[in-house]
């Protein structure tokens, strides 16, 4: 069987990839007493009395909603609510299987900002935190943004601040092989989305000062006559410092870094051979990678990233996103801050050794089970020094052995 | 130990009662590529082909949604959506236990109907199926009258028909006792809210052509002139034909059945001397009921039910939930109609042979395994009879099967 026949299979045998697990039995009277009336209404009667307790007495606090309206699902498109189930049952088992985070999937059908903000702030008793998923930009920052703002619970959008996060965590590693620092770098990223925008403004709170991103008019600078939004003409107010224009091919050169999120095959060697000694191209489109990796190092390039599990340094946001839920969730963080998001990609980071460490293995395995201890250890520290964990008897290192725990080791 | 002690030790040591269970194991990257991508677009692409796919690809099919608002939580009133968290991670385990159905609570944070109705209608991709849950008459019935006619899955509100399911098994069998038919029959329904007006359409779809729906002014009548509302003047007009007035002791006279979802003590030993020689008495307010089973026999009832447990027939709605959800969502059923419902009533009652059969055992207890397979194989079948099945290929008894597959037996 190919790909498709398998995966199809897959999925149809098992009739879907999720299930709900009682945590307590019910096999008798007394086992009913307490699970359900009368021993039930105890705890509800101490949460009315004090809302916080829904932590103690209930499972919000380790479930994730895990929410799309299927308007950018994977590189399909807007294929529609449902037809993006598959791939939140699929968050929600990563989620679970890497982090021990219950997440649970919820598809809204519906294009509409403020019915999606409204649907989902109804339901926030329910969970601990909101993780939002392929839903296409510009629409996703709105609701994020407004999600955020309404919420007590992390508001999280994994396409923008997962991808940010891992794609920090190779650079952090990259520059240490080619021995340049964020401040120094002129980075390019390409593609204004969800992920890009999330990319460069991560880049800037880690020091970079020149980052110059494009879209497919080209450099976006202050002003520029077309294609602009407002979301673009917040962008350029911090990106692009010294005003470049031009296409993709014009600023890339002199640059350190190209940051791909864009479409196959836009850089070509000699792109490539335009920019600094010793460049770094991440080239993350799916699946095929804005330039191959063999091309760009005979064209120059000291260290490639894909976001392929084919080639080396694959940029995969489950690196991330489990353990970053996991340290928010444990220390009951209010939200997912820009602090919390760099600590989490230097934990990443630092899981390969300085012996470790080369062109080719600038970042761990999926499968590496130290990493979601360590990125919800670092996380968590983070939001207790930002004052954003509402916890306050939880500790970095309590964290990571409560997520050791939950993964078994 | 006290209950209260118990029931929130109960709680707290567990963290609450539910979790995530993955059906597929994500252990290498092969696991990887099937259950996320790039396998998973391969589901998604043939949903977004035929939408009634997404029952083939993935759990929807057996996911419920225990929708609630918190405005009538168990005995406790309006305490809010997230102090009703504990009830409905409660339900969510009784429907895994006794039918295998994965149930998942969504709790929301309103009070206003169409936001209610806008959001549930919004994750209907999700799920299989909707039960609400412990919100408060009269808006539950708008609630559930406009999710009914917007919604493709089943929407039921166990408060209402679970109650009424389970109340007309018991009735069924106390009938068989004392030897009357539902023709004949005089009956008068305490408490016009969710319960008491489901239970009353439903005794009149099974054949009862006398029941009286009283509410704290007494019964209720066509042009009433104090206390009606538009839900009552709907009951009004399919009760009471012979428009008898006065209070509850006044309708009681000459009454086979007194039907109690009510409070507590509001029932006398003189009002039950003054019904029908074998009368049947249930009294179904929780925790304590209309009337006390010793002093209804006492004044010469024949049949007592309660909704207690320490009490011989406990009316409980854990006997028909779980069952008539397994059959509606094994046939793809696109509601849950009356017939189902009587179906489900049926079933239960068909449990007890006519040689168990006595006053102080009608219906059987919970822990009875028989139950949800038999449930959901007359539902299904129902189902079917009635045109709402949208699966084609399954049998009532494979649902019966399937049923007892899941609960291992």
């Amino acid at each position: 069987m190919n790909l498709r026949e398998t995966a199809l299979k897959f999925h149809k045998d098992n009739e879907g990839k999720i299930a709900l697990k009682c945590k307590v039995p019910v096999k008798s009277k007394e086992d009913l007493t307490l699970a359900y009336t009368p021993g039930v209404a105890e705890p509800c009667l101490e949460i009315n009395k004090n809302p916080e307790c829904i932590y103690d007495y209930t499972s919000k606090g380790n479930w994730v909603a895990v929410v799309t309206n299927g308007t950018a699902v994977l590189g399909l498109g807007n294929i529609g609510a449902g037809a993006g189930l598959p791939v939140m049952e699929g968050k929600s088992v990563l989620f679970k299987t890497f982090a021990g985070v219950d997440a649970f999937p919820i598809c809204l059908e519906s294009k509409d900002i403020n019915e999606i903000v409204a649907a989902v702030k109804l339901m926030e008793p329910t969970f601990g935190g909101i993780n939002l998923e392929d839903i296409k930009a510009p629409e996703c920052f709105e609701i994020e943004s407004k999600l955020k703002k309404v919420c007590n619970i992390p508001v999280f959008h994994d396409d923008q601040h997962g991808t940010a996060v891992v794609s920090s965590a190779c650079l952090i590693n990259a520059l240490k092989i080619v021995n340049k620092k964020f401040e120094d770098l002129k980075i390019v990223v390409n593609g204004a989305g969800a992920a890009g925008t999330a990319i460069t403004k991560l880049l800037i709170k880690m020091g970079t000062k020149n980052v110059i991103l494009c879209d497919t008019k080209g450099a976006i600078y202050k002003k520029r006559p077309i294609g602009m939004n407002k979301f673009k003409d917040e962008m350029a107010e911090i990106t692009n410092p010294n005003l470049q224009k031009g296409s993709l091919a014009d600023v890339l050169k002199g640059a350190d870094v190209f940051l791909g999120v864009s479409a196959a095959n836009c850089v070509t060697e000699e792109m490539v051979k335009s920019m600094n000694k010793d460049s770094i191209i991440m080239a993350m489109a799916n699946p095929n990678p804005e330039i191959l990796p063999d091309l760009a190092i005979k064209a120059g390039a000291k260290v490639v990233c894909t976001g392929r599990s084919d080639f080396p340094n694959q940029v995969n946001n489950v690196l991330a996103f489990p353990g970053i839920f996991r340290g928010a969730l444990d220390v009951r963080a209010s939200e997912i801050n820009d602090e919390m998001k760099i600590a989490a990609a230097y934990a990443i980071a630092e899981l390969i050794s300085e012996e470790e460490l080369k062109p080719d293995y600038i970042i761990p395995n999926a499968f590496d089970l130290r990493i979601a201890p360590k990125v919800a250890s670092y996380v968590a520290k983070a939001a207790i020094d930002t004052g954003v964990a509402r916890k306050k008897d939880v500790t970095p290192e309590m964290v990571e052995k409560h997520t050791k725990t939950l993964l078994g080791i």
